[in-house]
């Protein structure tokens, strides 16, 4: 299994007028959430795409436990939990300035050609860096 | 069952660099269309907020079939599937201008009190509002 | 002088806990505004990237006069001043269903080869669809 | 006079099509920065709102120099050039990790109270905090 987490600050464009992070921004968060895991075992999203490898998520899912608040510094947890073949399923957990859990979420990303968008099995060079964790 | 379409056509900023709209901006998209279902039948979300009572989502769940494109007129069905009680459930398929099916998401959303911050049942006037199409 | 007319509708994820539009967000209206602007002369901006020409913004400024609010049809009136030769700008006014002003703006935008990111001039077919409105 | 730099990370979601930052999202950023700039003099923006002061903003205007690119980590280097009196204005340069300048930018923001929407003069705590700087 492997682990990572990141802190995110809550900016006031991400708030709406019911003074909660708006519900679609935690798609952002993840984001960054993963790129950062991705980056500390030596796999940055950029050189990926920069080898021609495109990495669309193909599943959402997040419930909502607690709003997300301005200004909060949240903390992702993201996990990988089985080993990628063709596909990365990354869970994530995001805790407020008080260590509440404020969701629960899941992504799933596929791993597409640029050149052709053809879906292909995960790279070699994040399977090496993986191997460690499982 | 109470079904409704919304056309949203894509905005440059919605797209991102692999040249498909950001995974995380159909949770607006859906905003868009439940919001424009419910002002169908006489509802308009600013009124309930105006009265007093917030609507946020509890669950978010999307399977991503297709990419959706810049400029893509979109449709999106908005579907009530099931009476609500405390809680109203909206299903989302989205369409692109070749009708092909590009997404399926569910949202769950509560009726919170804004004085109190407590969930409370579905509004008499949604109910009645819905009441023909069940 | 060409000017023409966007209606745009403020969505929730739109507003900030302030309970107003957030500021940046004009820009993407401005974005729409301008889009619908040159696709009502028969220039859509899809057209123009897939024949190879971007148009990255230069420029950037708006006056904030009042504001936007949650579910407002916001009346963008996008106008072009002068003919267009190697930069186009566009000014904005955005009026709320009160018909007050609640800001104005304007961009200034090139148009670069998407093959060598040069600017070049700006395209023929926009020239000569902005013809008659000078 | 008073300075500060922050360093803010692209995120995917923050890239559009032509692979670029999108052009409104640089208020974002600014808003970070100045957000982080307050912070470094012990002005928490979350604080003001709390004590019932809204700080909209009332001018922004922004040149582009170059593009802003994906996992770039941009440095935002916010000045205020003038004892603040009735209004605030931050000039912003943002710089790209080969250090070259990609534009520079201008907001101007006023102290609204949040209980009748009125403007008024520059915090006490605002002035004090800078007042060293003067």
């Amino acid at each position: 299994m492997f682990q990572h987490e990141t802190y995110i600050r809550v900016r006031y464009s991400e708030t709406d007028q019911m003074g909660f992070v708006y519900y679609g921004h935690y798609a952002t968060y993840f984001e960054v959430a993963r790129v950062e895991a991705l980056r500390s075992i030596g796999c940055p999203y950029k050189a990926l795409e920069e080898a021609g490898i495109l990495m669309p998520v193909t599943e959402f899912s997040i419930q909502y436990l607690k709003p997300g608040k301005y200004d909060d510094l949240l903390k992702v947890i993201t996990t990988i939990e089985e080993f990628p073949m063709s596909r990365i399923r990354f869970h994530y957990k995001t805790f407020n300035e008080a260590n509440e859990q404020i969701n629960k979420a899941t992504t799933e990303l596929v791993f597409l050609s640029a050149s052709n968008m053809r879906p292909g099995r995960v790279p070699e060079f994040i399977r090496s860096a993986l191997q460690p964790y499982f």
